[in-house]
């Protein structure tokens, strides 16, 4: 192959299109991905900052602004992603043009400082401003309406007129490795007329993909389906932890609070919406048709593929593709009433079901409430024990092979 | 009266002990209230900053600070009350005696501004962290009860064990004065199977209380409720704009989002709890006992009367005192999973309604869901209608007189 072919997207690159980095081509962390993430090195006094991850190393991308475009400086040399993504989807483009310019160029090798991914401390990537949960997967709502409403319709009556969602806590959301305490709280047992205090039996997890808003909205100003790619910045995973047995309890008639806002996990790194445009899949089929606010030209959903681990073993492979409500779609909703955005926010899928037992998102569903312990690490399983350490993890296809998001990683800490 | 004679509350104050700002004294804000706000000048180039009120004055407290305490500039030289705030509780006792020395003392007064309350431009006071929203009256949740479930009883099982509360939007939230969209989104018409979507036809406010944080608290570690007084900087009004249209059809099973998150308003200037201490009265009484963590001593409640206006008429008169959940115990539910607290996290009450219809604190009870209309300025009254102004005032006793919290205004403007 010589300079004048053609690149053909997934054809194997030609030599001048791979970057140097060493171990990053072809890998899960090639140029196609580029997830940014704020880090700092255990020991050293230089303030966290905004980097890239390539391959197993992290790009730092405040010493690169510093050395070749100063311009960059102020939204990289931050502890934040917020500073990029408030810069706008313009510069968006452009920075990650530059970037894919320096790890192409062997030229640029000099002037780049690069650290083992495993020898950085990663940070929260963003501050979040508001943070809203929805209830997207069809498969999850219908499983949780058969548990809880046998002799009932699995769906109610709004499901698929809107996304179903609610407002979590900010405050609350964490870096992947923040380990998580058992939350205590009131849960009334079965057949009791009074509830009692303690730690949560039935803690779980809930596998969810989360959207990163990086465009400010004044409050009054309805933002549609076709402005979802210059207003989200970019995805990461999150783990809505649950503890069910405080939720079934406390949730009539104001939906959960206490059940959800004691942890959130998310991601270290958010993968830019530009890295997914080859994961862009149809959705399954909306049925009735929407709302024309709702309605969406163009594929709405995403093939991510989700893998919960728990204490070493896969045991869910749960298929984002399968999602009824699109992120376009959960983003009109979410302000068609007028609701300001802020950069920052972050609005999330709801637990990510696929149709059969293998594909659920939820130790809930998995051991369909406790009934059917499934098995992991050779033991049977329903809920969250302490020390368990959970990861989720998430690829998808990318301009030159599979990316992957960054890990969801958290693990159980008993109750204070 | 002399030098000698001490103090008594509640008597007329000593001649040397009366502040000098014109009208003030005997006021409704008089030097036992001093809420704390953010303003600028319309035309003036100085950026808005820290002031507190007193009788019909803002007093500059930046340009205070500058002159009298440069210690405290980082605090009050600043366009959010956050940064007081995260001074800490010795600190808001500090500066709330230095205010009140310069406010009595005579000789102050060449060195410090004073600007009419009317000249002024006031601002959000501070940068809402998260916002969480209780349903804390036991009129008011059992007016909801039996208009939703007329053949049920009216409170939930939950609602004595707990206090019931779900998550807001925090961007969304808006300063005294701040016109209102009407919200549009989807409803569902008696008898219709589908929903439309269009204006809210039921515009109702929710005429609260807030009490805005101002002790950051890490993840993992439960406020008792022996810290509230120590945690919680002050309070505020809630106007919880609802569309009750859009939340009856939208919130199973996860509660009220769209329905609430298009605004939220609060008072422009934020009472310290200090303020206050004269207005604690026991709680009506609480059957069944709360669980250990819910217990308190001393007096939970507040004497604060809530008047509702409705185009220049007084159309409700509710009673805080009769609400059956404290502040207290709202804060030590909401971290008692280990949640933590941000400086700027704001939580209200939910509507205060007490006994009798003149009481009720949202139009949905005035009008018992739009079947008895009430009469504002002559007219029958349901819901809001497009140009209607709400103006929520409370006043409380303080340790002269009465004193106000800053009103909570708002005008209806069309749909977008």
């Amino acid at each position: 192959m010589n300079a004048a072919t053609p690149a053909t997207p997934g054809a194997t690159p030609d030599p001048g299109t791979v970057t140097w980095v060493p171990g990053a081509a072809g890998s899960l962390h090639d140029v196609d991905n580029l997830p940014y993430g704020v880090f700092d090195l255990p020991g050293d006094d230089a303030p966290a900052r905004v980097g890239v991850r390539i391959g197993d190393h992290v790009l730092d991308l405040a010493a690169a602004a510093q050395a070749l475009a100063p311009a960059y400086g102020p939204l990289l040399d931050t502890p934040r992603l917020n500073d990029l993504m408030a810069a706008g989807h313009t510069t968006w483009t452009a920075v990650r043009a530059w970037v894919t310019d320096l790890l192409l160029d062997p030229a640029s090798e000099d002037s780049l400082t690069l650290h083992p991914v495993a020898s950085v401390r990663l940070h929260l990537p963003f501050e979040v401003a508001d943070y809203v949960d929805y209830y997207a997967s069809e498969h999850h709502a219908s499983n949780v309406g058969r548990m809880f409403r046998p002799d009932a319709e699995p769906l109610l009556p709004n499901w698929k007129h809107l996304p179903v969602g609610y407002h979590g806590r900010a405050g609350s959301v964490v870096v992947s490795g923040t380990p998580i305490h058992r939350p205590s709280g009131q849960r009334r047992p079965a057949g009791a007329d009074a509830p009692s205090f303690g730690p949560s039996a039935r803690l779980d997890i809930e596998a969810e993909l989360g959207f990163v808003v990086g465009r400010g909205v004044e409050l009054g100003t309805p933002v549609g389906t076709a402005d979802f790619r210059t207003t989200v910045f970019g995805v990461t995973g999150v783990n809505d932890w649950s503890a069910r047995d405080v939720q079934a309890w406390e949730y009539v008639p104001l939906g959960p609070n206490l059940a959800k806002s004691f942890a959130t996990s998310i991601g270290a790194w958010v993968t830019p919406l530009e890295a997914l445009e080859a994961a862009r899949v149809p959705l399954p089929g909306q049925d009735p048709e929407v709302l024309p606010y709702l309605r969406e030209d163009g594929p709405g959903g995403y093939d991510i593929e989700v893998e919960v681990e728990l204490d070493g073993e896969v045991v869910a492979r749960p298929p984002y593709r399968d999602m009824y409500w699109s992120p376009a779609q959960m983003l009109a909703h979410m302000t068609v009433n007028g609701a300001s955005l802020r950069v920052g926010d972050l609005y999330a899928s709801g637990t990510i079901s696929g149709p059969e037992r293998h594909q659920r998102g939820s130790f809930l569903e998995l051991s369909w409430g406790g009934a059917e312990p499934f098995t992991a690490a050779g033991r049977e399983r329903t809920f969250l024990e302490d020390g368990d350490e959970v990861v989720l993890r998430y690829t998808a296809p990318g301009a030159r092979g599979r990316i992957a998001l960054g890990e969801v990683r958290g693990t159980i800490v008993p109750a204070v």
